[in-house]
This record gives structure tokens, sequence and C-alpha cells, in this order.
């Protein structure tokens, strides 16, 4: 049958959304082990075993890779600020942010979250720089907000909000530093362990 | 008097040693604004008033100087977190940490603290890295067994030990990215309030 031999548009479509993704996701994990500048991009299209042409027919640049890498990893942290912030429902403050930071951990043990704490926006040209913060100070309010939720609620004890979020936001990020996906500890049992020290600190 | 025209020996060591800590000093605060590569050595000397050749009457390279300041924050840690580990008498492992972490708040605050956490050693050669990366080893071994001591004496409730270090190292290593010096908190307040959320979470 010719459907095996010709591809529709739409799986051609869809198989270059997946060759891309895995270009990225390859690059991400070279700039969060070697760091932006020592990675080049014949070793992204090393760790692919294609040239680098091939390469540049997903991307425009390795500033252009960095910026998308990022703003995957922020999306995947805005999704899951914006999904509980927008919770209604009994839960308190402290149940919501519990449920957010057990994700924000997740979400660093993986390819792009890694790659956003580990390099981040910094190598980037100011346009990008500023857009990826734009994104980034939206999600730092969110954060911020459900601790304010949860002092309000009573369920958080009275402390400096902005304070609390950078603490927690820290001892989380610092999981991309030192998690080892070959290591004994699954991401779970890293964000419950670590959300656990977070959260027994501060109930109301 | 001679005395006010010839400086001793002595004096020009002492002026020397000033000199060049104002230049380290000023790369760690150009590092930490703009990035290792971000900064070069021009830079440095502008901030300073100063010509490039000036610089290099200090210092070998760009390298080197980054390797300065990453082993003096470094270098900070090692020696706050062996005073804490030699104390004798009757303070718990909590009470022991709740000092060494205080500190650890203080010194993320400073240039070459912040020039550690911001830019660290992953950009300098192999050589050099892997002396700085053994030097961390021996400080992260110490907190590491001070969590151990602490849970031993009953003052830290039962957890990972490796997990709890680091949550604190990046609860407290993040004060270096959201600190500012001009801003309405002091390092002092910062401290006693990121401290307290991890001392309180992990009582025994």
């Amino acid at each position: 049958m010719s459907a095996s031999l010709w591809k529709t548009p739409q799986q051609r479509k869809a198989e270059r959304a997946l060759k891309r993704e895995a270009v990225l996701r390859a690059a991400a994990r070279a700039f969060s082990e070697q760091g932006f500048h020592g990675t080049s991009l014949d070793d992204v299209a090393d760790r692919l075993k294609v040239s680098k042409p091939t390469i540049y027919h997903y991307v425009r640049s390795k500033d252009d890779i960095l910026c998308e890498c990022v703003r995957l990893g922020l999306e995947r942290l805005d999704a899951a600020s914006a999904a509980v912030a927008a919770e209604g429902g009994v839960a308190t403050g402290l149940d919501r942010l519990t449920v957010l930071w057990t994700e924000y951990a997740h979400i660093v043990t993986e390819d792009f979250g890694r790659c956003l704490i580990l390099v981040g926006e910094d190598p980037l040209p100011p346009a990008a720089r500023k857009e990826l913060r734009t994104l980034k100070s939206r999600i730092d309010r969110r954060f911020r907000s459900l601790v304010e939720t949860g002092i309000a609620d009573g369920s958080i004890r009275p402390c400096d909000p902005r304070m609390l979020a950078f603490a927690a936001a820290g001892a989380l990020s610092w999981i991309a530093r030192w998690y080892d996906p070959d290591g004994p500890l699954s991401p779970d049992q890293i964000a419950r362990e670590t959300v656990s020290f977070i959260v027994d600190g501060i109930r109301g």
C-alpha cells in the first residue's frame, strides 16, 4: 500500500516536531553537562549521530536552541503554577503549594528544567533574555501569591512571603545540581523528602 | 622624614596585597553581574579606573582571577565549617548547624561567595576545576556529618542527611541570586529568616 511508502502531510509534520524535540533535548543535556559556552553544535550533532547541517534543518542557532530549551522548562513551571493557582475548592494555600513544589522538584530533574536552572537565560542576547525573564517573573509572582494565600488562611505561619518563596525555589532548584539519573534516588523520593523539609518548617 | 617618602618592604608588600584583593573583588563583581564569558579584563580595569597592563601586575589571566575568586569564597565556607565542626562543648548538631547556616547566608551575600555560587568553577580548565571541587567536597562532607551528628543526638528528626544538607545549601545559595545590596533587606535579616525556614522543619 502507498500509505507505507509515502507519508501524509500530518505524519511529516508530526515527525518533524519529534525530531526537533530530539535536537532540543540533546542540546539541553549537552548544555547542562558541558555548559553553554563549552558546547558546540557539532557536540549536539555527535550526540544525535547526525551532521551539523541536519541540525540546522530544525533550529537557527545555538542561541535559538538555548532560548527554546529555557522556554520549555519555564512553560512547564508556568503551566503547573497556573493550574494550582486557578484551582477552586477548599485546599489551603499550603496544600496547594505542597502539590506545586512537588511538581517543581520533578521538573528540575527533567532535561529542559535542568537546563533552565543550570544554564538559564543569562548567556542569551538582551531581547531573548528579557522575554524569558518576563515569563519568569510571572511564575515568581504566582508562587509568592500562593504563599500569601497560605498566610492569610492560616496554613502558613506569618513570614516574609518573598523570602519563603525564594528559599523554597532554592532548595528545589538545587536538585538540578546534584540529581544523578543513574543514582539510587528517584525523582519521586527526592521531591517528597525535599518538599517535606520546607513544608514542615512553615506550618501555621 | 624619609619614612613618609619611601615605603618599607613590609608596607610595599601589604599595599600590593590590598591592590591584588581590589582587583579580585572588582572581577568577582563583574563576573557575578555580567557572567564570566561576558566579562573582559578591560571591564575589570575600567571598574578600577586603571589600565589592563596594571591588572596583569597582580594576576596572570582571567582564568587565574576566577580560580582565586572561587577559592576565596570556598575558603570562607571551609573556615566557617571547620570552626563549627571542631567545636567541643554541649551544643547539639542542630544548634551548630544553625550557626553555620547563618554564616553561610552571610558569605553568599559577599563578593567572593556570590561569585562562587553564580559562576563557580565550571568555566575553568580541568586542573583548576578539580582542585576547587576537592575543596568543595570536603566542605560538603562536613555539612553532612554535622547533620548526622544532629540526627544522632536527637536534635534533628530522622531524615536523609545528604538530601537535608543539599536542601539547606540550595535555600541558602539561592540568596546569591536575589540579594540586592541596595534593597531593603539586610544580610542579617535574610540569614535569620531563611535559616528559620530550614531549622523549624527539621527539629527532632
